[in-house]
């Protein structure tokens, strides 16, 4: 009886493992964007920009075409956002978190920016990737 | 001295079976998004959306906003492009490949819609989930 019951509990606790490991990363995942959003409200676009991979090989799509790595995405926000009245106030509404296997997930969401005098905002889709040093935006696509 | 060499073969193999799997995947994704291409060149939307996984969980995000389901994005793809004069000849001139895992990857490139009176264009990236039916279009944002 103590045998079958072990066994049931291994099935059950394999079974539930990608689930549990899914849910995980997308808490994981939310707390990092939350964490995001608030770098970028304390006007702080180098912590921002550590939840992207610092890797040459990331890449960052908006309307106007495809930008690569992380250097010149860092050179893009610094120039874009040059003071604390440009960066204004970001808020973020997730919309829908896709897994993508263990260690990558699809994060959607829109994007506001309450500034001074206007109110940018569109909608974001984020490639996160589990690294040694957390979970990493390697593909932003932005409009 | 075989068996020396069966294991050095069984462990170049081993290393090797990620890239490989992932380069099979690469060439059956830019596959399928040039059939997908020509099929929209003939003008056949359902063929064309057939790419796309047929799931009430797929989404579409553009500058506009979020599309949820396979029955809405083949609606508003119908909506928009009536007739083979509003879907034009398109062009897609892939960018990057991401790979995301075994059964995940990134695709973006850019898109030109070459139409009589006018010619649209923008950037795409594409979450592609190997199924059983073969790689599927999960998450596509559009801008």
């Amino acid at each position: 009886m103590k045998l079958i019951l072990g066994l049931l509990a291994a099935v059950l606790l394999t079974s539930c493992h990608g689930t549990l490991t899914e849910q995980i990363a997308e808490e994981e995942i939310k707390l990092a964007i939350s964490e995001q959003q608030d770098a970028w409200n304390a006007g702080d676009i180098e912590l921002f920009m550590s939840w992207y991979k610092n890797d040459e090989n990331i890449s960052f799509a908006t309307s106007g075409g495809v930008l690569k790595g992380y250097d010149q995405l860092l050179k893009r926000y610094e120039k874009s956002y040059p003071n604390k009245e440009k960066m204004g106030r970001l808020e973020f509404e997730l919309m829908e978190y896709i897994p993508a296997g263990e260690n990558y997930a699809v994060l959607v969401g829109k994007w506001i920016l309450y500034r001074a005098n206007d109110t940018p905002q569109g909608y974001f889709s984020l490639l996160w990737e589990r690294t040694d040093a957390g979970w990493k935006i390697i593909h932003d696509h932005t409009s």
